[in-house]
């Protein structure tokens, strides 16, 4: 066991600032928290973090690297923030060098979605395979590309953006003038304003907090027909992304995660039928879908796990 | 000139095979098309091309190498062919090892939208790039994909197939039972479908012919109100099955070929116009949206790199 070399992994929130030191799959210990909004600029913020690094650092022997996943753009190949889409300040922030200059560690920054990707691949639930499309569904719905066994970035970093895929030309519009985001029909909040509406319509009168994912899977299993629709129509559009995803990379396996995936069969299950019937034969057969393995430590776990493979250790 | 090695290009067609001897981008000398429906199975159309070859090779000295472009499911790796959409009795065929035997030549044997995407990935509008998508916009709308340098197969070499993939969940109910396929909306059929029905809807009594897609852009370019929003229309559509692979796949180019594509800017502005409408900074900065550089002959040409490729020559 201790032969697996130890890596602190770091999930930048735009709530908090997680950080563990990480151990393969396992999170051996946590620094407490960072308030992300606390801080007014990268410098200070960065300084914060690096305490809670050397304070790991100080209780654990033989960490050899940083791993950081953010939620924005990142050239992963200088380890620079492009921008973040909810925290201020930090546009083209040199984090790997900043972050390696104050520890002297091999530090490697990426997005996040990108990180909990990689911890799947590596250690979870699309571990072995070389094919694999991997989403997280929350607030936002990201995702993560391995193609012929290795991370699908892109020309500029930006791939496995499958939440901004449109399921609908005619669409909703989203944050970057998109129509029919699949973020914007099964993100978290949007989750929550269509079943409100649903209810609405239906004459039945629901709280917010009703109709949130949570309470809406609970609602499904007790029987409650108007949340099982809205799985459902959640789950056909799903499907509808990762089959688009299917159709451009044939992959082996689908890893699906992140909050609103703890629906677990209210969503799976539609994802699945829809999936088996649009596929044809060489897209479907074989195709594993899969809840994550990790939940909210995914981003952790994985960004540390990147360091590790960054550094070639 | 002369140290460009010659290989033998095969673009098997539902209708007609084309045969030819290829010097880099050059289609050197052709043997007379052989028309696929006149045989009764495989074996006799491999012997027809087998003659069709050796007649080449009888002009010809030095070609080394043989590649073949099917249109359907192939398995590189392996050179069989799974199965052909269009021509029966071409299931499971190890067409590889069959034509090699017979020719004594090495032969690489790939699905038809990879070839012409190989074609101008090498030697046509998408040289250079190491992320690159194509679509090719005919009868049916195929397409191919290369990432990080190479060209993305999948798992069991499908990846690419972009006029499969969704632009409505809710949309057509297409060949494989899939909904809002791109092909089911501007494949050549539909669109002349469509156009007929426009024209109905305006009043306007049009014949089947008037309504083909070449036919149409010559009215548009005519001013004909009616062709120019059917463009427009088949443009936006177009560009939202590309906007998702850019999502997916952040790529350096999209290259757009194919009979439909020759409408030129009846098509391509559209097309531009809703990308860079639709996609944020890092996926639209640089993106270059490019005709394809070969008409019908990418598919020879192509076939005939791949050969020399696979062969390591």
């Amino acid at each position: 066991m201790n032969d697996i070399p130890l890596a602190i992994g770091i999930d930048f929130g735009g709530t908090s600032v997680k950080i563990g030191a990480v151990r393969g799959s396992e999170i051996i210990d946590r620094a407490p928290p960072i308030a992300t909004q606390d801080f007014n600029n990268p410098e200070e913020l960065i300084a914060a973090m690096v305490r809670a690094v050397e304070d790991l650092r100080s209780r654990h022997e033989g960490i050899i690297a940083i791993g950081i996943g953010m939620p924005g753009f990142v050239n992963f190949e200088k380890g620079i923030v492009f921008n973040l889409t909810n925290v201020r300040g930090w546009e083209n922030i040199p984090l790997r060098d900043l972050l390696s200059k104050a520890t002297g560690l091999p530090v490697a920054a990426d997005n996040d979605a990108n990180c909990m990707a990689f911890a799947e691949w590596k250690l979870g639930a699309g571990k072995g395979y070389n094919h694999l499309v991997c989403a997280s569904l929350g607030t936002g719905v990201g995702g993560g590309i391995i193609m012929n066994g290795s991370m699908a970035r892109g020309a500029r970093f930006g791939a496995g953006e499958i939440g901004q895929t449109s399921i609908d030309y005619q669409g909703r519009r989203g944050h970057y003038g998109n129509l029919g985001a699949l973020e914007d029909y099964i993100g978290n909040q949007e989750i929550t304003r269509d079943a409100l509406v649903a209810y609405q319509a239906a004459g039945i009168s629901k709280d917010i907090e009703d109709c949130s994912p949570a309470a809406l899977s609970e609602a499904a299993r007790h029987g409650d027909a108007i949340a099982i629709e809205r799985w459902n129509l959640i789950g056909r559009m799903l499907a509808t992304s990762l089959m688009n995803a299917c159709w451009l990379l044939n992959p082996e396996a689908l890893v699906i995660g992140g909050g609103v995936a703890r629906a677990g069969n209210l969503v799976f299950n539609p994802v699945r039928e829809h999936l088996l019937k649009q596929l044809s034969g060489p897209f479907k057969h074989g195709l594993a879908i899969l809840p994550a393995a990790f939940g909210h430590e995914a981003g952790t776990i994985g960004a540390a796990a990147l360091a590790l493979e960054a550094a070639k250790i």
